[in-house]
């Protein structure tokens, strides 16, 4: 506490990641990252980039990069904003759309950052219970509210909501926007990017981070209708001009340019989930069933912030919520089928200690 | 206007960056960028960081970058803050210190974005004349307000403040933050930096985009007490976790590490920056003492805007602003010693066809 704090910077709480490790290398399942390196096309370009031009500030309205983006999507460019993160994107998107005087609605058990920007810019928000398997009833994100964000699949569930039910709430709430935080939808889901043609409403936000092994270059996109794209672009330009760097940009084109590599990775990924789940079932797990890089699992028999510890003990990093409703279950991210095998191998043993 | 923004997406009148032009090559002197591109060993340091650790999310806490700044100006880690260029600094400082309560104070004529930043936040501000030179007189920064932000040396005017004249300002002031923006400040300016030690309130924010040729890089830095630094990080962390890309990092990193280039390239523009001076004074014009990568001039024989047009027409951009007080100036960013010959030789044609 200082005395030259503004009341808000006092009343904060501000988000905390997911641990970043310097002092030794682990087995790292707690961010989400993707364990395949990013296209080798991205490396090029982003080598290319490395050049004099580096003098001259990038483009402001990030041309190029939402040309590839809307091309990709068969969208207008003026139906897409890119940002330094979806994190940004979603930073900008709560100002721009959401208001103190009625409450945003978002999940009970869903992404920590929501209230915290909530907080940040004084809007009121109210949480919907999900059910006691996390499964979201579409149904209650209904009439009286200023808006809604939700991501599907949910994190840090991994439960994937029907395009049936994003439609619904869609319906639901024609007088708000409503973001669909797409983070891990490309592990297995349905994008609502198809139903933008028909929500003006709809906001879809999506991120380099985690298909596109991507995170150390902060890349997010949001699609909608460009009334949508106008209004974060209004907050954007009130805060910072240039927010992705020449890099990024060049880094963010090249990915998806490679798209036979964007598929190969994945698919791993999606192998490897499912044979990660099975062994988790195999040794006493229940796993939520998961359309993301990432399964939520809890043991009945063994506390999950012991097996926490115990698993950061022999070198490798799982996501530990010390949360109501959550705080039996452990977020792990889906590795290479080698560093699965270790994390399998640890909890055996673990468990077999008890 | 949409029906769905917030009432304050559609109060905000954004920021106008610089033109970046996309339809032909322009010498390029209307956005204060280096002409010389960054140290060779920049362009080393980011092909070697475009590697597989992409796939990792960055240091959110940006230890290392932050060591590096800290022991080039002889402070400690904590009193040291870096972001996504120094507007986004800007843009973190605003809320985590300044209030609607009291007026922030800031020249009539400087950076635009501040009061951009203040209609953002919803924080009120009181501009304070410069005389008709565009001098700052620090004894019009007193008491009643709520803080202070001030460019040393001034944009677009050029015009630097005296150590003493800081030190009135921030005596003045004990009870709320003053922030220097010293983008500038490399081009031959004191920094206020050593003030520090003895001032709490202070906050000195810099800028890799013009000394260290890396506006495209986008890495600002901010340097204060520890409290100041956790009041940035409270709303940082409230905002987005990872604001520098690993690539950002990396280059900034290295550019700390090439003092002789640096001080090369920043010496050339000073002296390119005289001579252009003193050749503008030849042809007629009025230039504000400048300590800054530009200049503000004016000529009597002919309105500004006119020979912006005209210098844009001969492939030469230079910065106007249509506001009252300046729209008899240019601001021409300092290039190349051959950009500025093309320049005056330009203006010589201009001025002779009148």
């Amino acid at each position: 506490m200082s005395r030259f704090w503004s009341e808000l910077t006092a009343s904060l709480v501000p988000y905390v990641p997911g641990e970043q490790p310097k002092d030794q290398r682990y087995i790292k399942l707690n961010t989400n990252e993707n364990p395949y390196p990013p296209s080798p096309k991205v490396i090029e370009a982003l080598r290319h980039a490395a050049n004099a031009d580096l003098r001259l500030y990038p483009d402001p309205s990030c041309d190029a990069l939402r040309e590839t983006v809307a091309s990709y999507y068969g969208l207008g460019k003026e139906q897409i904003f890119v940002g330094n993160g979806s994190d940004e994107i979603l930073a900008f998107a709560f100002p721009a759309f959401f208001t103190a005087a009625k409450p945003i609605l978002f999940p009970d058990v869903t992404y920590t950052f929501y209230p915290v920007y909530a907080q940040l810019y004084g809007l009121s928000y109210e949480t919907v219970p999900t059910d006691e398997r996390f499964v979201i009833d579409p149904q209650r994100y209904g009439a009286h509210n200023g808006g809604v964000v939700l991501p599907n699949p949910n994190a840090p569930t991994a439960r994937l909501l029907s395009i049936h039910g994003i439609k619904q709430i869609l319906d639901a709430n024609s007088d708000q926007v409503v973001i669909i935080d797409e983070a891990y939808i490309d592990f297995g889901g349905q994008s609502a990017i198809p139903l933008i043609a028909d929500y003006p409403n709809l906001l879809v936000v999506q991120t380099l981070s985690k298909s596109r092994s991507l995170a150390g270059l902060r890349v997010g996109l949001a699609m909608g209708h460009p009334d949508l794209i106008e209004g974060l672009n209004r907050i954007k330009n009130s805060f910072n001009s240039y927010t992705l760097d020449r890099l990024a940009l060049a880094g963010a084109i090249a990915s998806f340019e490679d798209q036979a590599y964007f598929e190969e990775t994945n698919r791993k990924i999606q192998a490897t989930r499912e044979r990660t789940t099975e062994a988790l079932a195999g040794i006493g797990f229940e796993v939520i069933e998961s359309q993301a890089n990432f399964v939520f699992a809890t043991c009945p028999r063994r506390s999950a912030q012991e097996l926490f510890a115990e698993l950061k003990k022999r070198g490798i990093l799982v996501r530990y919520f010390n949360k109501p409703r959550i705080d039996q279950y452990l977020r792990i991210s889906i590795g290479t089928d080698e560093e699965m095998d270790a994390l399998l191998d640890a909890l055996g043993q673990i468990l077999a200690e008890a």
